[in-house]
């Protein structure tokens, strides 16, 4: 399997996380989507990553596609580590956060916070490149906080974000956060059940290679690969 | 079944087609989501819609999740009728494109021209509303092309947009459309593939109820309810 990803990228990092938790370990493919090169245009005509590309040749593009592909060929033989639970209203739950996560807490936090901090360090000013947007980075913070309360009222309620299982939701939440978590943009103070839960995911096997990268000139937050932050 | 649906609402009409091509006939109420109800809050605390609530009382959130639920609920019973198809490689398909429209399709179209053209009518300024912006306008109606040339290039090569079977993403891609189109904002004239497709959505029983809907004071474009346009 190879799986075209960029550092820092949320949705990539989700991916990461549930191939990590059930064994798999594709070759990593590093993309800069935005030189929209045409063999990846192939791939994924939407030009995003992530995109898998497994054994027979199949291109499985999105967090979200990539994440029922996973679940229709690995989730049954996983048993009880399955991260898609098995009945119709857990999942519905599951695929709620997995939504939540992956499109609107990318769109109101995660997407501007890792593009104007990060991503524009490696674009041209043709591709987008330039200094960061600060508006945008002031909108990314507030919103971010009223995230981590909405998170922090799910750990308290629950024993993991969905409900009673390890799943998908906690994967693609922690995911979204580490990277600006990284940035240092996560007010951990402001909410104890978000940050256990958060060192909960945190400290799991699959999260050790997240957690040793690094951005050349970009150090990461004090407590970033800190498990008992 | 009941259904939180918006007139004109791009997911909430993709909904509405899946459950019709099922025969399934929920009860339909009107939500205006920018006056944030409580009630409403409490069953999709992202305060979109279309929430599909079941018999058994389960709130599913948002198109993706719906089409996910329903295929798991009534998929298998549809025989040659179902509307996710039967292989891992296909599956994949069909949810790309559906995340196609769903997603990307809706920030660099449908959004904008539904939203400044349609919802402002009805919010009061504090809620967002006020004469459209002409911007967010002119955005979208580029995109439209570009989007409308990738349609036809597929359903030029396809006997339908994800393959040989009808399938969500029919009736993603012509949820969308068919909101734009009401508008006057589809140059089908650009493109014979795609409209030759559209044409034959378009005319499907299940599409009947939504060319009937109509928005006081704002009539639709001339061939908008025209089977043959």
């Amino acid at each position: 399997m190879e799986l075209y990803h960029q550092l820092f990228c949320p949705h990539s990092r989700f991916v990461r996380l549930v191939l990590a938790e059930y064994d798999l370990e594709p070759e990593l493919i590093e993309e800069a989507v935005w030189r929209r090169r045409p063999e990846f245009l192939a791939l994924n005509p939407a030009c995003t990553v992530p995109v898998l590309v497994d054994e027979s040749g199949i291109a499985v593009p999105g967090a979200t596609v990539i994440s029922e592909y996973i679940d229709e060929r690995y989730g049954e033989a996983a048993g009880e580590k399955r991260l898609q639970p098995p009945t119709v209203a857990e999942r519905v739950e599951v695929r709620r956060l997995n939504m939540w996560f992956n499109v609107k807490f990318f769109a109101e936090v995660s997407e501007h916070l890792v593009r104007e901090k990060i991503w524009k360090r490696y674009m041209r000013a043709e591709e987008g490149g330039g200094p960061p947007d600060s508006s945008a980075i002031r909108a990314a913070r507030a919103n971010v906080s009223q995230h981590l309360r909405y998170i922090g009222w799910l750990a308290k309620s629950r024993n993991w974000l969905a409900g009673d299982r390890f799943s998908y939701a906690d994967l693609s939440a922690a995911a979204h956060l580490s990277s600006c978590d990284y940035l240092g943009d996560v007010p951990w103070q402001d909410d104890e059940h978000a940050k256990n839960w958060y060192a909960r995911v945190k400290s799991r096997p699959s999260f050790r290679p997240l957690l040793s990268e690094t951005i050349p000139g970009l150090a990461p937050a004090q407590n970033y690969a800190d498990l008992d932050f």
